[in-house]
């Protein structure tokens, strides 16, 4: 299946609302608009080189340095340049397709290493399969399961990465979304982001997957080693363009957070408590996130997938994922109004 | 020194006519701004993943079919993507930087051929050195010397490649400011685009360095080969709204064609006439295209900087292409006002 946008999704004459893809259903900030039609007369130029001004934009947002500031065309061309650097890719599984796509193509060795059952990692194989020069990627929180790493578990998975002079790719692209735990910018900083990289991204909490921005924090010697291979004018216009009016709308970020924390628990609770009700039955795993993962108990994901484009609605099947199988699917965080339509649909044994 | 940008560039406060980058100087179509203002929707969800609308709209543009299509996030990106693909990389000197430095990111070697003289391509060093596996990349006109490669040239090249196995990515980025003389695209369609790529771009000819539109003509074995190594999403959703805005703008192109053969004329001919009665002497090369390379006949190309500077005008050195060394420099063909500053500042001996 491809990836969904987020928009109501058309089927025939049909229109499903859109439960596959996971952005922010708050939108964009409101001045990007104005912000963008400003910059029209920047696409005249080439964008700078060097992205002084976007990089210290984006340093005063991730509190860090402009010397820790790594620039990329979506995340994805971030972990593709990591993956050409280092000898072989380690990852845990399931996780986002991406990761092992590039090393691949990169062809690098893939190293493979399921979670534990409750979807934590499995420290003690890592400790076995990591060796010098290798990149663990890894999701904070993870998709598709949509767990934050715990701080004392992530620290561990430092110290056995830096032991083994291995480096750590932290995929935050969905760190926004989650409950106010730890911000691993601030925790790492006294390390100087040593054999360590924090992506993040516009493309999922500011809603613009289409301006492909993403941006990571690193330290000095992996942002020139990166240098050395990113092509020039990676970076276009109008990403240079938003970030200014996104970083800061502090009123869109509190909202957004907000909106997620109070949805996300509405739909674990009324999934435990109708979940297995309908004809569809459904086990939601424990989420940090603006997605839930589903165990669907009685049928394979296809049929879930039925089932809901029957009742309007587009969900994500998992099997895509390693080690999910057949029977998993994944839902976003949406507003109220759908998220009813949602429960709605998992409860009501007469619906449609 | 740096990349320019085509606006003028501020010293102080002094505004410098920007000679130095080589970009449309009748602009962006008119329609363009209308077009990415409707597409502001569009962030909001995923870009097309295999860019079905944008394929149709370019292979309608280029007069080729929808499965010839690759695109890039710039020409730059199809370039890196290709030097990734082959065994070692043959460039002709002097040429675009971004060839050499694409092949060594990906660690292939690289072989130099020096122009002949004139600037055209030495054939018999090509056959002599070109092996089974090799991309030969060569601009068409090239950057910096302006010139087309005539087309029994190109023919006799091309029999060449296809002899060796070797491939043949024509960079075709300043293409349509060039005479009528052919098309490329149309002159190898018999050919099914075997063992080539015509690479082209919105950035020169439609102003839009920073949209980062780069697109190419191949064979769908070539295309396929392509799309394993794409990163996912690369092309922003505003590079895919300008396609249709000003592929098809027919007084712009047609406008374009017309300014940029006149000023090439009209400068051609006041360097031959002046150039050489000033404080700089200078001898112009011949050009079919928006740029035009200079020999400084009594000095550096640093002082030619600084002599032209000191008149209001930034021009490009060339110390940075290979087998040029330090006495020569490169022109853009700007606005009539704009080009007679240049000529009355070569001509005049009295000048600041």
């Amino acid at each position: 299946m491809e990836h969904g946008g987020f928009l109501s999704y058309k089927k025939k004459d049909e229109v499903l609302i859109d439960f596959s893809s996971n952005i922010n259903p708050l939108m964009t900030p409101k001045g990007l608009k104005k912000a963008l039609s400003a910059s029209f007369d920047n696409l005249l130029v080439y964008p700078d080189i060097r992205y002084r001004s976007l990089k210290k934009i984006t340093a005063k947002y991730l509190k860090c340095g402009c010397e820790n500031i790594v620039l990329g065309n979506g995340a994805v061309e971030i972990i593709d340049n990591f993956c050409s650097l280092f000898k072989r890719v380690i990852v845990f599984t399931p996780s986002f397709s991406e990761y092992g796509l590039r090393a691949l193509v990169h062809k690098k060795p893939l190293i493979e290493i399921p979670f534990l059952s409750d979807f934590s990692p499995d420290i003690e194989g890592l400790e076995k399969k990591l060796r010098t020069g290798d990149l663990l990627i890894l999701g904070n929180p993870n998709n598709p399961t949509g767990l934050r790493i715990e701080k004392n578990t992530l620290l561990q998975i430092y110290a056995i990465v830096k032991k083994a002079d291995a480096f750590l790719l932290l995929d935050e692209a969905f760190y926004e979304f989650c409950p106010p735990d730890y911000d691993s910018i601030s925790l790492f900083k006294k390390d100087g982001y040593k054999n360590l990289c924090i992506i993040r991204a516009a493309t999922k909490f500011f809603a613009l997957p289409g301006i492909r921005l993403g941006y990571a924090c690193t330290s000095p010697e992996t942002v020139s080693a990166l240098s050395k291979i990113e092509i020039a004018w990676h970076i276009n216009a109008f990403a240079e363009a938003a970030a200014p009016a996104i970083f800061f709308d502090e009123d869109f970020i509190k909202k957004s957070k907000a909106h997620i924390q109070k949805e996300r628990d509405f739909l674990l609770e009324n999934i435990e408590k109708y979940g297995t009700s309908g004809e569809i039955k459904l086990k939601a795993y424990k989420s940090h996130c603006n997605f839930i993962l589903l165990k669907v108990l009685n049928a394979k994901d296809e049929d879930a997938l039925k089932f809901f484009e029957k009742r309007g609605i587009l969900i994500r099947t998992c099997c895509s994922f390693k080690t999910l199988g057949d029977n998993h699917i994944r839902i976003a965080v949406r507003s109220h109004k759908d998220n009813c339509k949602f429960i709605k649909a998992i409860s009501s044994k007469n619906s449609k």
